[in-house]
C-alpha cells in the first residue's frame, strides 16, 4: 500500500496515499473500534459538516483572514461533499470519544486534501492548506460539532414529519371510509358505549397531526447554532464579526432558518435542545406504539379474537402453523417505538453527564437521535403503505356487537336513572338477555321510545334530552343531536 | 362506630356516619392498599375536581337539566372544597386501578353529602341528591379525571416556573458579582481557555430561563380539556351545548385558559400532553443535575480539589471526619433529578399501555408528574436559598490558574500557527515551564506582543486580528475585542 | 416550647426539649424540605440502624473501647427502637443530601438521648454520652448507612418473596382447577393451536416461582456488609478486630447471614448490589405486568371481548356506564410495575453518579428500592386475594372456540403436509367453513382419522406419529402422547 | 437477473436464481426496510440457528421421521454455515416484525437450498426437501428463535466476560504498581482521609471481578432452551422423545450446557432470562461508567485539575487548542454505558409487551442485547489496552496532598475527641495552617505522638488504640495496624 507520512502531537504516522482523511482520522479509527458503523451512514451529518466549513471559509475570506485561493478551494471541496461526494472518507465510528473532535477533524482533513487536489497539489501538503489552520479557521469542534448535529437533526426531523403526514393521510382516508360503521367502544378493555369505526380511526390521524406540530415546534430549538463560540463559547480566536457572518452564510447555504445562540458559553455546554427533541420523539413513539397495539388487538382472530378489522397479509406468519397470518407491520413499528424510548434514556444520561463548559458525550446523543428519527420515519412509511392503507372492516360483525351489547344501557341513564340502568345491566349479564328486551319487560320505556333513544348512529354524538323528575316519572322530551334551542 | 348503609352494584356496605365519602370510596380504599398515600396530598387535584363539579353543575343548571336547589347546593359544596375544606375526605390511594373512577367517585360522594348537609338533609340521602345522577351529571370519569389532572398540572407547573425564576435570579446575581473574576474554562475536564466566573454562572441562569420558556409552552398543552366527552369522547348523555358551557365556566372559575379539545374521542384516550410535559420536566431535571454536578466539582476540596468556589456550609458533613462539610444541597437536587428522570420512564410506560378508547393508567401518570413537579419546585427553592445565594469565589486561586495554564497558548494560534503552538504546549507540559517564558525563549513573539495578546480579560471574548503569512513571518496587526473596522 | 441548646460546627441551635433527636437532625430537617415523607415510613430501616448501633456498641465494649455503663445503655436504647419504639423521632426526609449522614446522625442522636435518659441523665448531656464519640464509635456513615440499607432491603425482599408465593399459590390452584378446560392458544394475538386453560395459568405460577428464585439469589448480594470500613473503607479509626466482631454481633441480632465484604474500600463506593436488586425487581415487575395484561385481555367483554375468564367484580366501574365492571385489580398492579420500572432507571442514574470513594446518592437509591419492594408486595397480595382466587372460566365458550378454529389445521401437518394444510386454512378463512369439513370434502383424511388426530385434549401435548411418504400417501401410524416405544 | 419462481400463501414471487434464501425471506426484506442492518452482523446468531437445525435434523432422523438422505444433507449444510459459510444470505433486517419468523424462515430456506445443492438438485426444488416440512420439522419459530437467541447470547456473554477479565488484569497490575503511593481519598468530592492509589485502583478490579461473577450466574438462565415446545409450548407436532433428543444433540454440537425448560408453555412466552441478562449488563455499564468518570476526574488538568494520574495520550484533543489531550478512551466507554442503559429500557418495554402465549418483540430484545454485549466487550478491551495499562501516577503531588490535608484530623479522633478535632479542622481551614501545627500549638498531643499517629501508610488501614478517658486525659496506648493480639 502506498502511503504518505503525516504528523501530529503524538508523532508520525503513515496514511494510505489515496485517503482523503489524515492522521487524526487514522488515530480515531484505531481508538474507537466499537460499533463498526461509520459516521458516513448519516449523510445529513456529512453534508452539514461540509456546509459549515463552506460558510466558515466564506466568512473568513470576507474578514480578510483567508485568501481567495484557499477559500475558494475549500468552498469547492465542501460543495462536492454536500452533493454526495467523498462520503466514504468519513470513517470514524459513530460511537467515539473526544466530544466529536474526530468527526470534525475527519471533515477538516477530507476537505483540506480535496481542496489541495483541486489546487493541483498533493494530498498532505498541509503547509499550503492546513486542516486546522485553514479549514477549521475561526472554529472549534465545540461549535462545529453541535451545529452540525443540529443541521442534520433539522433535516431528519423534517423528513420524519413528512412521513408522519403520509401515515396521517392513510388514517384519515380510513376514517372517512369507515365513518358510518357503528361499533362498541371500549374502556379498560370492557365494552363501553357505541362509536363509529371512523371516529376510532380519526383519533390516530389526530394524534399524528398533533405530534407533527410538536416536532415542528421542537425543531426550532435546533435552529439556534453555536458558530462563533469556538473553544468554550467565549469566541477566542474568532473575529467579532465572524459569528454573524457565518450564520448568514449557513442560512443561505442550507436554507435552514438558523440563528446564533444568544449566549454562546451556555450554548456550548447545553444539550437541552437534543433532550427536548428526544422527548418529543419519545412522545411520537409512545403514541405510535399505542396505535399499533390497537391495530393488533382489533384485528385479533380470525376466529377467537375481536375480529373487527383485517390487516392486509404481508407474509406467511408461521413456520409451523399453516395459513397463519400475523400483524407483522404493526409489530415492527412497536419495536421501533421501544428502541426510541430506550434511546431517550441514553440521551438523558449523556446530557446529564456533561461537565462544566462542554458535553463530551454528544456523539452518542447524535447517534441515538439519528437512529430514532430514521427508524421512526421508516416505520411510519411502512405502516402507511403496507398496513393502514389496506385495512378492511367487518361491518356486520361490528353492528351485531352493538346490538347485543349491555353498554347501550348507558344511553338510558337520563330516562330511567343510573340505579335502574345498573339493575338492567346486571340482569342482562346474568340472563344473557338484551337490554332492549329487559327494559320492555320492566315497562320502563315503550318500544317506540327505545327505538328512538337507541339508534346506534345517534348514540355516537351528544344530544339533547330533558328529565322531568316530577313523580319519579321520566319524560323523554327530545332526542337527536343538536335539535333543541 | 355509627354507620349509615349505602348500596352499589355489589351490594350493601356500612359507611362511617360522619364520612362524607360513600360506598364507592370505601370499596376503593379496600381495593387499593398500595402506597398508603392518599390523593389528598395533592390539594391542587382536589381543588380541580371541585372546580369541575362546580362548572358542570352550573352548566347543567343553565341547560335546564338540574334544578336550582340541587345545582346551588353542589356549587356551594364545591366552593368550600376549593377553599380547602374537606380535603381529608379524599382518601383513595394515589396508586389506584380503575382509570381514576375512584377519585372521581370520591369527589362525587363528598360533594353530594356536603351538598345534602347544606340542604339540611342527612348524608346518604341520595334519592334527593345523587353522586352519579346529579353531581356527575353530563360527566364521566373519562372526561372529569384527565381534565382534573390537567388543571392541577397547570397550577403545579406555574408554581414550578416561579421557583425556577427564583433560582435563576440567584444565579444571575452571582453572574454579575463574579463578572470580573478570570478563570480557566474546561472542556472534557481538561484545562481549556480562559473565561470569567461570571460567564460560567450566567450559563446556569440562561439554562433555567430557557427551561422556564419550555415549560410555559408545554403547559399550554394541558389547557386542552376533555369536558363534554363523557364516556369515550362521543359525548353520549351530554347536551350538545354542554361542552362549550362547562369550558366557559371552568375558565372563569379557575382563571386557567382552558379550551375544549378539538376531537374529544382522541382527547379521551390521549396522554400525549402528559408525556410531553414529563419530557420537559426531565429536561429541566437533566440540566439542573448537570448544574449541581458542576457546583459540587467547582467547590471540591478544600485542599486537594478544584477549590474554585465555596458553597455555604449547611450541616456537619460526617459522623467520623471532624470539620468536613459536604455539598448537601446540590446533592439533594441531584437526587430529585434522578427521581424525575425515572418518573418520566414510568409515564412513558403508562402512556404506551393505553388501549383503544381510554388510558386506564392515568393515576400513576398523575402521581409521577405531580411528584416531579413538586420535588423540582422544592429543589429549586432550596438550591437558591440554601446554596447559590451564599456562594463565594476564590479569586486569587482562579487567577493563578489562568496564569500558569498551558491552555492560553490557544490564543497564540493566529500569530504563531497551530503547529508552533502545539510544540510550545508540549514543552510546557514536560518542562513545567510557562507558555509565556517558552514563547519568549523561542523568540516567536516579543514580550510586548505577548502582554497584549494574553491579557486574561481580553481572552474571554472574540477579538480581531490579522495574519500576514508572507515569508512565514506573522504580524500581529490588531488585538482587543471589536477594535477593527 | 421548651428547648435545650445544642452545638455543632455551625454554631448553637435550640432543639425542642422533648426531642430525642438533636442539632444535626434539626439542621437536616431544615435543609431537606423535599418530599414531606420522613424516613420513619421505613420501619425496617430504623430497626436496621438500631441493630447496627447495638452490634457496634457490643463490639466496642468487647474491645475495651467503650465502658460497660455506656455500652449497656446504648444497647438498651437500640433494643427499644428495634422493638418499635421512638420511630417517630426519625424525622429526616427520605430524599436528602449528604450520603445518608443525616439518617445516621438521626440514629446516633436518638439513641444517645434515649441512653442518657435510661442512665438517669438529661437529654443533650453529650459530655457523658456523645452521639458521635460513643454511639457512632468505630463507625462512619459510609459503612453504617449502606449496611442499614442492606439489612432493611433483605427484610423487605424476603417479605416480598412470601407475598409472591401467595400469588403463585393462587395461580397454581387455578391451574389445577382449569386443567381440563381446552381453549385456543394465541401467538401475536392471532389464533394458534389448542392448549388448556390450566396450562395457561400454570405459566403465571412458574414465572413467579422463577422470580422468587432470582430474588433469593440477588438478596444474597446485600448480605455483604460494610461495617469496619469507616470513612472510605480503609478502616481508619477502627480496631483490626472490630470488623469481624461487629459482623458476628449483627448476624446474631438480626438473624440475617451477613458477612464482611472482602474489599471494604470497594464496598464503600459500590452500589452494584442495589443495581442488581433493582434489576431483578424490574424483572418481577415486567412479568407481573405482562400477567395482568393477559388477565385483562382474557376477561375482556362481557359481550364484544374475548370473554374467556371472569375476574371477580370489586367495585362499580364507571360513574356514567351502569353495570360496568372493570379489571381494577390488575390495573393497579400494572401501575405498580410501571413505577418499579421507572424506579430502576432512577437507581441506575444514582448509582452511575457515584464518584471516587463514595456514592453520595444512596438515599434516593434506598427510597426507590424500598418503594418498589413494598408496592410490589402489596400488589402481589392484592392480586392474589382480590382477583386471581376468584377467577372463573367460561368453559363452553372456550371449547367452541377450539372447535371452530382454523389453527387446529396445524395438527394435520404431519399427515397432509404444510402445503396442503395451508390451502385448507386459506379456504376455511374465505368460506367460513370448518377445517374438519374441508379435509373430508377433499378426502385428505377419513372422518375416523380426523377424529383421532383432532381430539382437543391430545392436541395440547407432544405425540408420536409417523409419515409414510411413499406415493404421496400418508399413513397415520400412531397417535396419542407417548404411546410408541 | 436470472430468477426462480417460488410460492407461498400470498402467491408467486421470483427469487434471484443464485439466492439461497427464498420467497419468505424475500417478502421479509421488503416488509422491513427499517435499519438497513442485516441479521448477518450477528455471526453467533447465524451459527446458533445452524446448530439448531443440525440438532433437529439428527433428532428427527433418529426418531425415524426424517430419512438419512435428507437428514445428512441438512446436517452438512448446517455445518458449513456453522463454519462461517453463507452468512451473507441472512438478509433480514435486525428490526423485524413477526416474532422472529422471518429469521427462522431465512435459516430454513438457506439450509434447504444448500442441502438441495449438496444433493445435486436445483435450488427451489422444495418437493424434494422443503424448508418447512424438513428443515423446520418438529420445530416452530417459537422454539427455534428464542433458543437461537439464547445460544448466541451465551457465546457473546462469555466473550464479554473474557474481555472484562483483561480489563480487570490491567487494573490489578496498576493496583500492585501503585500500592505504596499515598493519596487523599474523597467522599462527596470533598477531601476525606488517606488511602493508597493502589487501594483505589483495586476497587475497579474488584468491581469487574464481581460483575464477571454476576454475568456467569445470569448466563445460566439462557441455558434453559425451548426446543420441543413447537408452536406455543404444548409440543404439538413433536414426538414425545424429541425434546430430550434435540437438547442432547445441541449440547454436543455447541458445547453449551443447555437443558430443556421445565415448563415449555411458560418458556415460550417468557423473556425473563433476557430481562435479567440485560439488567446485569446494565449493572456492568453503570459501574464501568463510574470507573471512567473517576479516571477522567483523577486525570483532570494538567494545571488546574486534580492531576493525580496521567492517561496515555491517544490523539490530539482539539481542533483549536494546541497540545490539548483529552480522555477520549474513558469517554467512549462512558457512551457505551449510556447506550447499554438505554437498551435495557428497550428490553423492559419489549418484554412487558408480550401477550398471552408469545412475545412478538424478541427481535428488538435480541438486537438490544447483542449490541450491549458487543459494545461492552469492545469497550473493555479498548479501555484496558489503550488507557489503563498506560496510566502513570504523580506520586509527589499526591503525597503533598496528604500532608497538607485537613482530613488527617480524623485520625486524631480517638486521641483528642470529635469535638476538639472539629475545632482544629475549622481553624486549619480558616488560617490555612496545617493540622499538625495546630495540634502542637494547642498542646493536645506531643510531636512524637503525632508522628506516630499520622504516618500516612498507617492511616490507610485499621489499627488498634485505646482511650483512657479518666480525667479527660487521653493516653495513646498502641498504634500501628494489627499489633495487639
Amino acid at each position: 500500500m502506498t502511503t504518505r507520512r503525516e504528523h501530529d502531537l503524538l508523532g508520525d504516522r503513515d496514511v494510505p496515499a489515496e485517503a482523503y482523511y489524515g492522521v487524526h482520522t487514522l488515530r480515531a479509527v484505531e481508538n474507537f473500534p466499537i460499533s463498526g458503523t461509520k459516521i458516513s451512514i448519516y449523510p445529513d451529518l456529512i453534508a452539514a459538516l461540509a456546509s459549515i466549513k463552506l460558510a466558515a471559509a466564506k466568512s473568513n475570506q470576507e474578514l480578510g483572514l483567508l485568501d481567495d485561493v484557499r477559500a475558494n478551494a475549500i468552498v469547492a471541496a465542501a460543495e462536492e461533499i454536500r452533493a454526495g461526494a467523498l462520503h466514504e472518507q468519513f470513517v470514524v465510528d459513530v460511537i467515539q470519544g473526544g466530544a466529536g473532535t474526530s468527526t470534525n477533524m475527519n471533515a477538516n482533513e477530507v476537505i483540506a486534501n480535496r481542496a489541495l487536489e483541486l489546487l493541483g497539489r498533493t494530498k498532505g501538503d498541509y503547509h499550503f492548506l492546513h486542516p486546522n489552520e485553514h479549514v477549521n479557521m475561526s472554529q472549534s469542534t465545540n461549535d462545529v460539532y453541535p451545529t452540525a448535529l443540529k443541521l442534520a437533526g433539522y433535516s431528519g426531523i423534517m423528513r420524519l414529519v413528512d412521513a408522519m403526514a403520509v401515515l396521517r393521510g392513510a388514517f384519515e382516508a380510513k376514517s372517512e371510509e369507515f365513518k358510518d360503521i357503528v361499533k362498541m367502544g371500549r374502556t379498560q378493555l370492557q365494552d363501553a358505549v357505541p362509536m363509529t369505526l371512523g371516529q376510532e380511526f380519526s383519533t390516530y390521524a389526530v394524534m399524528l397531526g398533533e405530534d407533527e406540530q410538536r416536532l415542528k415546534e421542537a425543531v426550532l430549538l435546533v435552529c439556534e447554532i453555536n458558530m462563533g463560540a469556538t473553544a468554550i463559547g467565549t469566541g477566542i480566536n474568532s473575529h467579532p464579526d465572524y459569528a454573524g457572518l457565518v450564520c448568514r452564510h449557513l442560512r443561505t447555504t442550507t436554507g435552514i432558518p438558523v440563528v446564533t445562540a444568544a449566549n454562546l458559553v451556555e450554548a456550548t455546554q447545553d444539550c437541552g435542545a437534543f433532550v427536548q427533541l428526544s422527548g418529543v420523539l419519545k412522545r411520537v413513539a409512545v403514541k405510535l406504539s399505542k396505535t399499533c397495539n390497537d391495530l393488533r388487538l382489533l384485528s385479533s382472530g380470525p376466529r377467537v379474537g375481536l375480529g373487527e378489522i383485517n390487516l392486509p397479509p404481508m407474509q406467511a406468519g408461521s413456520s409451523i402453523m399453516p395459513g397463519k397470518v400475523n400483524p407483522v407491520i404493526p409489530e415492527v413499528v412497536n419495536q421501533i417505538a421501544f428502541e426510541v424510548i430506550g434511546n431517550d434514556v441514553t440521551v438523558s444520561f449523556a446530557a446529564e453527564a456533561g461537565q462544566l463548559q462542554l458535553n463530551a458525550f454528544e456523539p452518542i446523543i447524535a447517534h441515538s437521535l439519528f437512529k430514532s428519527v430514521n427508524h421512526l420515519r421508516s416505520g411510519c412509511l411502512t405502516l402507511a403503505e403496507k398496513c393502514v392503507s389496506g385495512i378492511t372492516a367487518n361491518r356486520e360483525h361490528l353492528r351485531r356487537g352493538v346490538e347485543r351489547s349491555i353498554g347501550i344501557v348507558t344511553a338510558l341513564n337520563p330516562y330511567i336513572g343510573y340505579a335502574n340502568a345498573t339493575e338492567i345491566a346486571q340482569q342482562a349479564l346474568v340472563s344473557n338477555k338484551s337490554v332492549y328486551d329487559l327494559v320492555l319487560e320492566k315497562k320502563l320505556l315503550t318500544r317506540e321510545q327505545l327505538d328512538q333513544i337507541l339508534q346506534p348512529e345517534v348514540l355516537t354524538q351528544p344530544r339533547s334530552f330533558a328529565i322531568t323528575s316530577a313523580g319519579g316519572k321520566t319524560e323523554v322530551v327530545t332526542v337527536g343531536p343538536r335539535q333543541i334551542d
